[in-house]
């Protein structure tokens, strides 16, 4: 068990006795073209919070299940209906109330794993102003701030992209995220509504109003065609592994 | 299948079609003594919201599972570690954010549905400042907020308390709350650890800094010797009806 | 003279000495109904606070008049005109801003005495907020927060409701709030003005945006036919006793 | 009758046909010198804005009785126990919220009626923000905002410092305020307890952290011997006048 | 070099050594007339800080060239195109900012200098939200606030008035200004374009919204007609010595 | 002339009668190395602005010459002395500001031209909350938002790095910078100053607190060596061009 919402309080005492590491997955309530969960970038991220805390003796806390605001370019924006986004301000307050009171408790170490591009500098932000508030206090907590694709592999995306990974800014609701919820809940994935679009092309720049000018009608900004649950396993696998060497280096004490 | 973040966005576009009741659970992350988890609240909010929505054609919003602070005479209050409880700020903006979204999509018809009596007025002025900014561009949006418990049955009550109900207030990891997640998720259920405490007994004021004065060690505010899933099945069996049966009164048509 | 706007600084300094209890009184600019004035609250906590202070050798802060958004199931809601309310956060930070202060002053116990149902969360924030304030320069202030009618006798209740008590919920301009109006500031009650409605029924719910359903017109939520000066009496003195009680007990060293 | 605490909302309601000024006084809770109750400018900008009300058929809100923070050069500064003062942005706050439910009673003529030197600019926001906001309703309301010293004549000046008027920046406690309580509550003033001081002497420039440099330890900032209720009545009619006459010439109709 | 966006990090740093003097100065982007250019005030108090600054050894930070909204009476008001005004909230934040930073940083002397009339009070609220944050990590930072023209000697207003100062208040875009504007960056003046109005004259109070009553139609409130370079360099040369002199005795051991 | 803090409102008022596209650089005030000043993100976007509003026809608005927090991976990070950095709200609440005002105006097309990485995301949510607003009155404006370097051609840098350009994540007062303060601003440059460091190695995670672990001791972050004033003019007359082609093609009627 490593979900802190099924401990009892007791149990959770006991646990951090042993100073674990406590995970914090953030993900988003957004369009994932007509294929894939709203739900999608808080799945992954949670499972991929289990999976490494799992082996790492860690906690895993409740997902931050809404995000910021989807951009045109990395998740085709805020014009689709279904999307659910919060105000910058409000994530950043999540995460600080959070941070508070997880030092209350005395945890010390903190890794916060994000699965939504957009949300990163909230986050950061909240745990910025935390930090701030925790100096008053003296109180010391390690904070990991990460997106957890950054920790695959190369060789894992030449083997999937057969060499020709086009960058992480199109892989919304593409490839890569089909692949893994095809691999932790095929259940979710609705496989004849894959589209056949191809690759989004957008400007240079980003544009207000937002517009979804550049955006597929199907809200998918690279192929998802190909998608398997053997590629998903291979990215998560590897992912997961990456995560724990770097975790592990960083805290090497355990 | 009821939960949105389970939906691909075309399939929630088809649904809103219908003009759904749309259903946001809200809970909080905690202590509930030494046989219940932490995610008691939210996770009985979200499996009420589940059951009514299934029954009524309904969507459900990814629960709130962090919510605000604590106090001694409901919750047992902040002292204990493993409560991680929100600024009321953050909360009203979670909510605020959220309307916002859903009166894009076209959503007209939420049910706020509470879990942790702590929430209740920062759901409410969330909900408030929401509608005053829906106002300025003339969307209507019909919200319902309320606790779930206000819709046990008094008969219900008699029955499981043996005509002796104490009164909500002291219901914190007790026999409706041990019951109910008997019934639901007996797997979470520690039933050896359940206190032998009696009810708590506390001043008529609130005082701050919280002291955790005259809260039981065990964080449990009155007996929850004799809970069952049965009496669990019961509660929720009528509150759920009685649920229904309001909602359908309000929004007659369905 | 007990209260503090009307004390010179000098003369504040001296009382502080005696490490006085200091008294906020909260309420509200509401309607109550053709009969009693909108500033019916803030009269109520004010002239509470007065004479518990009178009593205890406490000091009385000048009073919040306004307050938290009316409800329709407790104030009869935000659809009348005249009613002028905060938003919550506003509450809170007067709360936050005004206990900043008094901890510089040297005060050290604060009772927030409340007239207005709607204001108790927003106070319960702003003193949580002040309190982690407090925390981060080492300063204690002891802070009791209540709602006055909390403390009225269960026997008071019995006489002056003849056994039919039903409960604070409706009690917004009614029997208990004109009595004790009539006992204090008789020349304020308008008594040709007392409605003949019954009490109001409300749905188990609270609707937004407030559409004043289930509010009878006069803003009046149960009968206050029968009020008197004498019931007024009653119920002050008794409250005023048990309050002071309370309070000698918590702060026994006085 | 003028302020509107003391009306019924039905009596409100009434008079708000008329369209009838209504006035919000601002003062502070503020050392004003060993001889003056810390009350005084809420005082003064209350009896002002009943004198002016009342003469105008106009309604009188609950002063705002707290205000933003004492400055050396102007009040003495925030160094004095008993000055409780609050944040820019929550005295911002409150008189947005206040305008905001003010037009929705259908309140057209606001005079927000200052007392409290440092009060004017925070004022000024909350009614900037307020109308923008009441922009986005096409609501329109009409605020004057001012100090009531500022309608003093020359003439009375002339009169009451024998043509030494030293200007208002140092007349905190002085010889205006103490005429003027002693002609509107002399049993608020001890006259005993007038200090002997000269006038203060500032640098040109603030200093923070403040440190009560150049402020006299009685916190007087100019003499206010030979002060007298007199004068006070001389400033006060003179001025309500004064008042009287630029509101009609604003509001030519009445 | 005084500036310390032309420094690099390491010489700022060894020029922290000698605990320098650090000057913030503010202005805005506000309609200065016909034939001064909106950055009036920033152009002003930018230069008046580096002449003081480079006669103290001191260094000046980036302007800040955005101010508080404009008002009729002392700036015109919001209602001419091309004036660009902050919100109170963010021009205070923008300064609390700052001196969180400068005081990590180890800057012990700060000195703000105005130069558009509506800051300050925004300015003093950032400063005492600074000095607050500053004294739970017990950090001591000397803050001197100002507005640069408090600091002309009553013999230059004489000679440049010819013994008819009419005040500052309507000085914009005046005399003054345009005679600094002459002597410091004559290229950025159109002497053609000079309005011929007289003096405005408004009324006493404030009014809302802002409607430009009174202002005249070339947003210059007082004659700018006789200013002149020479004018401008008596009225500098003499107002930077002057504050040289204050901040000297001020922090004498320069 | 473009800046228009250089400008009378008169002229800045005729000049949108055109239409321009009008541009807000923005940039930091973060330490750059030894060798480069710590105003480069700000001096950079505003040379960048300028030139591109030169051909355009377009203004320039004063540069927001403070940016959000430096992180170690992009820019160093926190720790150095000299970095002065704002909240990102402060930051987002700067840019809504400054938005709200210019649709007063009647400005139509704004580019926001960002020279500092962090920004991003703070000014994306400051247009995002801006056009929230806007969208209440209905006023429409095109608003483009932009890191510059993102327009420099592949070619450019495949000459530049001889076709091992590193990525811009190290790009921090290193080879572009440099190259293009060497263009720009020469005189502002230390080449003697320039430090040897190889490219700096970070884990692939952000760690809170900052702890400036992997920063080099200098701040910088690649090689600078090389820089030159040729390469700088290559990387910039390229990169206006691509970003004139860009807007061109968006605002296709100029």
């Amino acid at each position: 068990m490593v979900r802190t919402d099924q401990l009892t309080w007791t149990e959770y005492v006991e646990k951090l006795e042993g100073d674990p590491l406590v995970f914090l997955p953030v993900g988003a309530h957004e369009q994932h073209g007509p294929h894939l969960p709203m739900g999608t970038d808080a799945i992954l991220a949670t499972r991929m919070a289990e999976a490494v805390a799992g082996r790492l003796h860690g906690l895993v806390l409740p997902t931050l299940t809404y995000g910021y605001k989807s951009q045109a370019r990395s998740g085709g924006g805020q014009t689709f209906p279904g999307t659910i986004s919060l105000d910058g301000q409000t994530l950043t307050a999540m995460t600080q109330d959070i941070i508070r009171e997880l030092a209350r408790h005395g945890v010390r170490r903190l890794i916060v794993l994000d699965g939504h591009y957009e949300n990163q500098w909230f986050l950061t932000e909240g745990i910025e102003l935390a930090q701030r508030e925790l100096l008053t206090s003296g109180t010391q907590m390690d904070i990991v701030r990460t997106e957890y694709w950054d920790f695959c592999p190369q060789h894992v995306l030449d083997t999937v992209f057969d060499g020709n990974f086009p960058g992480y800014d199109l892989e919304h609701a593409a490839l890569i995220e089909t692949s893994m919820m095809l691999h932790w809940q095929p259940e979710l994935v609705r496989l004849d509504a894959i589209p056949q679009d191809d690759q989004a092309h957008f400007e240079i720049f980003d544009y207000y109003p937002q517009d979804g000018a550049g955006v597929p009608a199907s809200g998918v900004l690279a192929p998802a065609r190909g998608a398997s649950a053997a590629k998903g396993q291979l990215i998560t696998d590897n992912t997961v592994e990456a995560i724990i060497q770097a975790l592990q280096a960083k805290f090497c004490d355990r």
